[in-house]
């Protein structure tokens, strides 16, 4: 399943936060070249090495850094694309570029909730890429907007498939302690959070609440039936620069024995059309049995910042069963996360 | 109320952090007079200003400083204790005080959930003092123990008084992120939390599940018919100095519009007894209209540190309303509280 | 010497980091009463309490947030200013100000190192007031210009003053560790400093370098001679939040012991006219004899943060002594020293 | 060079926080195979999984953590040991390994100053290795103590041993900025480090004034004759997890101009001999030329933790040049540093 040829793609919105991570993680990569790189007006013509204050900690190859900035507006060229946009400008772009051919891979929210577009988690719901054929005959695009979910909402999805396809999942808590890179660059001042905690990000909360149902739902007659339980959020963000760390409380259709939840996150596996992929964590799930994990520093770079770590389950005095779970927010939750949605459409011959 | 002349006091268990704010909020106490000052075995006998590793802003005047720590075992002659001793030294220490003689306002939990112990808020439930008479007949002693609750409880605690009393809580789901200054000092490692979040603090949750029902319960036949409401918790420490944040949701028997909320928030006064207490806030809660407050840092201080803030009250997709608390939790949660409580005994003719 | 009632002030560009630092000063100055609040364009026309982003832990009256914000090039109208303004803003605005007869106490660089203008820290050299006169004569204004230094080169002469004066200093070396509230808002980004040191500040070390020269220099004919030491500067930005500390190393014409430079450092007492202000510390300088002090989150608000902490006095093996000295750089090291600066120049009749 | 099979090695005191970085460094070692860990009286006959409190991002591999710890003090039974224990503990515990014939490759500081032992630093001054031969003959040892240097003196000399090769080096002023890791674990209480800096480190301004005299010296007649120039160092710790800041200053014999400074850092090699070692740094420095690094965060995981680099080479206003160099403390500065001695002492069949 893995391409001949490396395939070109482009990186929409490259110089950002989220861009950078997509450089990172493309430079190298076993199936994909980066052939484009867009930017904003001041970058446009400029070689990326000038224009993007990298913020990571190694710097791109010197291939890359010699690349010239390319406007987004001038969209396709490339099959596929990874898009690190502002919602809206991914508002506009992102369908100019499906338009014009490519397949864009988004972590822009922008159409994460439209009906004929995919949110798509690779281990959860691979089933719903099914929607790009009716996205295409409707909007008549040969390319087509693929999106992964906001970085907290991945977080707790990955605990909730296993629950729910078991025990069936009808109500849950989710309060979010959030890093600092989830805000992008520069972001959150450090004289906000220094010592300090800011109990708000604007939008998230109501991500967190609808995303889950429609990563969750069932995919009927060519559209997604939304799953049908509640969730409330409650974001903060913290003094930490990577992972997001949910603590969950979820309330069950039929409730499970604390080691019966556990085996099921335990037993969790992909589809085999998603364990072979090249950004795929070796297990979707790790279940920590110390009273005092996951912690954000200690677990967000298992599986080179793909894997997913619970801990803490036990009983609930309210709702069933809580835990607490945390994944890497800028790499399973936004770059890497769209990147292995990008592999899997190739793999499943939707690119290329 | 006030008393002619200062009445003086001991602190048991006053070398360690908590130890520290009893002695940095007793220095120029108007009521109060610091004679007593106990240590560990390696501390008696010794200056005080010796064998304190100061870890506050401030030092010690030079009078404490060259007071000599005595044996916490060497109990009585003073009319009043303020104890931040640890648990297990407080079940044994605490009664043998309060046999001599000495009302101990303690900081322990080793005592909050004895039936005929007070735990006690004076904004909160101040007739719960009563349950003193009965503690003295019982036990045959001349003293008493009062306790004032865990840190976060207090928090919680302080929201959900005049909530409970208007709407009536049915369900409270609470998140803590924690203070590093809650677990004292040495306590946390540095290299456990910078840049990092620990989701466990050891027998923290049980505590918030329990306390609040004894607070918000109601006296009968001197004894304390525990609140019938049930919550559930879950904490963890944040890379922050001093106060606890909560991030909460509540249930009610009849439900309140979120400005019905606010209101009861904002009208809540201490009774005419509290009120003029030396260490009493101007007022017991702070709403904040920002949507993205509380914050630790910023509010902590409020009221030299004995006020609770309350900001983002809003609707709960899962239970009735959400918002956030904060407090300080080594001035209002811990030495600040029971020095309060301590004001209120003397206020009420339970001492002197 | 105080005044019978109180000056009217302006601040210019009072919606900053340093300008919020002024509001809260003033806001209950026995002396001043303010009069004026000046802002940047969008800013202009609109009430105080809308447009400053309030990033200080109180908050500001509500008689001061609902002044309406002027332009900051409606000059004078006040005898009395002070300038948070930036440097390119503060180079056009202040003479227009002193022109119109106000006298600027200003916290910008733009003419610290003007001939004809006093860089001044009231404990250190007072004299130089006498700047004035010349100012006045060579420019026609009756206002005037008065700056304070740089907020590390404040902490660094404060320790030079009482040494120089005794020992007569020949070379320095210092070593900076800047908190991030130097920067202002929203400043240092958190993805900057969080885990992190950045060895560079822009311009900051040339301050350094050539600002405690005219500061410690003689004042003659009118004139300030510079005093013939040279500093050499390294800065780093450090994760705290207030407090810059200076690992220094000095030369000395005449050495010192060490405990006679502790004598030196204890000794130093501002001028009668200095100490009796409403804002000056108790005392220039403290000394510190634990071996780890002084720390910026312990020592930082000394005297309100007016206050200066030196430690570590020690032999130096390349030159003479080494020590560690620290003040708060947003009071003692902007606000504050130009406040202290404006009181003086009351005090001494030369406004009002 | 390489070694046929696979050298069992022992780690002395492999339960605390470096003797975990041996652990983590010497799983899947080309050459060495752990064989042996010593831990305290409480761990000895337990698995290691069980005792060593794990404070790193990975785990150790099963085999590891079901090894049994044995005693520090049963010594011998491998041809070569890291020792990461404390320095009371070294005194006792190395010789007796060597005199079992092992050679030990210790972080300790017990050592480093005796004249027989080398203070060695591969890519630095591999010829002092000819000091075991007369430290065997005077001691009767089969085995050797080998040392590397203190943390923060390695960071300097990296940098100063092509400057001092090319233009001699006369004097340095070394202020240091050292991240928490370098306390060990627990070691630095979270609530001295959070906001804030700690201008001591109990002993460290002694070794870094000393060591790099040895390190620089000239092996003459089977000793080394101590470079003569001197140092002066202030040290800080700073909220930083890993990676050892030091801001340089430097007077030489013959003064460089900035470039040919550079040039000089840029041209340094390690011999032929160590370059092909498996820890080896692709180079011994990378000088950067953007004004803000090195940064702690950014620069310390250079070549897995074992590369150096420099920046902010500019002019000096006291003596010549100034600079900022960085390591990796745990890594390049304690474990990884004495695992590339063990790997030299192979190389040059002074092992095996």
């Amino acid at each position: 399943m893995a391409p001949i040829k490396k395939i070109p793609v482009a990186i929409l919105g490259a110089t950002g936060a989220v861009g950078q991570r997509f450089v990172q993680l493309l430079e190298n990569h076993p199936w994909f070249e980066i052939a484009i790189l867009t930017g904003s007006e001041r970058s446009i013509g400029r070689p990326y090495g000038e224009v993007a204050r990298w913020i990571l900690n190694d710097s791109p190859s010197r291939r890359v850094a010699e690349m010239v900035v390319q406007s987004t507006s001038q969209a396709g060229g490339v099959p596929l694309a990874f898009s690190a946009l502002p919602a809206e400008q991914a508002r506009e772009a992102e369908p100019a570029w499906a338009s014009a051919g490519t397949v864009v891979c988004s972590n822009a929210s922008a159409y994460r909730m439209d009906p004929l577009v995919p949110l798509l988690i690779p281990e959860v719901n691979p089933d719903h890429i099914a929607l790009i054929e009716t996205q295409r005959n409707q909007r008549g695009w040969t390319g087509a907007i693929v999106t992964n979910p906001n970085c907290s909402t991945i977080t707790l999805v990955m605990a909730l498939r296993p629950l729910h396809d078991r025990f069936g999942v009808k109500q849950v808590f989710a309060t979010t302690l959030q890093a600092i890179s989830g805000a992008g660059y520069p972001g959150v001042a450090s004289l906000d959070i220094l010592d300090n905690v800011v109990p708000y990000i604007g939008g998230e909360e109501e991500k967190i609440e609808s995303e889950p149902l429609k990563l969750l739902g069932t995919l009927r007659d060519g559209a997604v039936d939304f799953a049908p339980f509640r969730v409330s959020a409650s974001v903060n963000r913290v003094p930490v620069l990577d992972g997001h760390l949910v603590s969950t409380s979820v309330a069950f259709e039929r409730v499970p024995a604390v080691e019966e939840a556990i085996v099921a996150l335990r037993d969790f596996t992909a589809p085999d059309s998603v364990r072979g992929l090249p950004s795929a964590p070796e297990r979707p799930i790790v279940v920590r049995e110390e009273p005092d994990r996951p912690q954000p520093r200690r677990d967000r770079d298992l599986y080179n910042g793909m894997g997913t770590t619970v801990g803490r389950v036990r009983s609930c005095p309210l709702l069933d069963l809580k835990f607490s779970v945390l994944s890497h927010n800028t790499i399973r939750g936004a770059a890497g996360g769209a990147l292995l949605n990008g592999e899997l459409l190739v793999a499943e011959g939707v690119i290329g």
